[in-house]
């Protein structure tokens, strides 16, 4: 039997709606619990949503909720589903307070509900990654994972890169 | 700069299409291309399509090419995608030669061309298990891995099961 | 207020849906409730599935039972959802009986559950044709309208055409 | 053999993109010729883009360029995609010019990127009624169709309706 993972929602655009009245995006619902249907996962999860939220305006409250959830959940793999414009902020939040978990961090380009999201793609290798790495906070993105402390997000291209590339 | 993976495609229902004349499935081309450009890969992968078949119309000398295959690849580290109803005899053949290799055998329960596809989810977690499980055979489904002498498919849910489960 | 429209569901490609285990193409509940949804249809109508099949497998009490429904429906004006194979069919023994209704048959190329499908252009113009078009028998297919003693459906191309072109 | 239709692109919700850097909707090429392809649609149409905004957005110059456009166009039978915010304005203009063609005004409440669109449909729809309608102003949304003269947008559930109802 596998082990169980812990899902951590916390929005980003993963889980952006299109609002019909307005003609914005805005958030709703989370699209986690449907992704994870489609993917047909086997993996025992537990969802919960901690905020709902673009990481834009995501505070340092907001990140030590983040930072306190993993620590209470009692799993040892988490996923956290985030926004990709500071999700290297909360990677080292979390990286720096050295929890004895493998902690994953992962997002989407486009929202889900866009035919051409990223997003079933990075949560099936998020999940594969949270399986299989060592303690550690990582970033995952586009089938590669980094680690908490040598990435950074190429504002121009919007790829995850090594820090020192 | 992350390890090239090498993708081995030999058809299953990932790649069925569905033929609008005759109001059958087959196979055309491969969508493990347009899969990555969906999933904004950033793995570097080198694609090669071995045949295009339906896995249950798979014969030994098929098994053999994709054995000998492997073995010339370059890359220590391989992503097969392979229908589901045979994909265990082919891991099967693979684990019996104990190849210095990472190769993972990956599939989908629903065409890549269906709305409700689990192949990109699927294909997601293939290359994660790719970069980080040991050298082995691995079937990868669903969000799990499985070594290939401990799994079964279980006709009737259509899901892959530890051996002995 | 709009007049209402009765909707006939028989089965045909816009229905097939993918069968996980065994790998083919069946019938199961429509889509067309779920399309209208999609479409946000505005329009009132009641929807009445009579059969759930492949047009090749239509019988003449198949086709029989279609001619009663049109005649009890208390509606003027319907739509018939129909795979395309025996389309012209069906349209010929509804045509005959020279009902004072605007009857349309359209259906799908490609099933809807294939992302790929033409099923919702082709139910938002049959619905349009429904009301518009005077009393007859018309096949609505891709855009265009044929009057039922007027069309062939071209085999190799898949196209329906008029009977002289 | 069927009437050729003009179609006139000046933008709207239809034809909004994802940014992926920016994380906002904008625009950049119509969606239209993709839609007609995925509809297999077998009306000959000539298409061309007269501005790509959002109708909010939308000058009296730039409705006089709407409206010359439909008188200069051969074409006797028009649709004009247009955003839903302002598709009445535009109508009120074309209908004022009372020119001898039947021109359709249609859009979506979705962008057709998002997956649950309702724009092919819409379309769909928009064409027939541009086949069947005699001369006039009409907006098609949603299956129905409405006169210039007597039609608004419910601001609040977004949908159209009869001017007095």
């Amino acid at each position: 039997m596998a082990e169980k993972i812990r899902i951590f929602i916390t929005g980003g655009t993963f889980d952006k709606e299109y609002d019909e009245i307005g003609g914005r995006l805005f958030f709703k619902d989370s699209h986690v619990p449907e992704m994870l249907r489609l993917g047909r996962c086997l993996v025992p999860v537990e969802t919960r949503t901690l905020m709902m939220i673009d990481s834009l305006e995501m505070t340092q409250e907001d990140r030590a909720l983040i930072l306190q959830s993993c620590k209470s959940a009692k799993e040892a793999r988490i996923v956290i589903t985030h926004g990709t414009d500071t999700m290297e902020e909360t990677a080292r939040v979390l990286g720096e307070a050295k929890l004895k978990k493998t902690i994953i961090l992962t997002g989407a380009m486009v929202p889900y509900k866009f035919g051409s999201s990223d997003g079933l793609f990075n949560l099936g290798s998020a999940l594969a990654f949270a399986e299989t790495l060592s303690p550690g906070v990582y970033i995952a993105m586009n089938g590669r994972y980094f680690n908490w402390d040598n990435v950074r997000k190429d504002k121009s291209s919007g790829e995850f890169k090594e820090h020192k590339s």
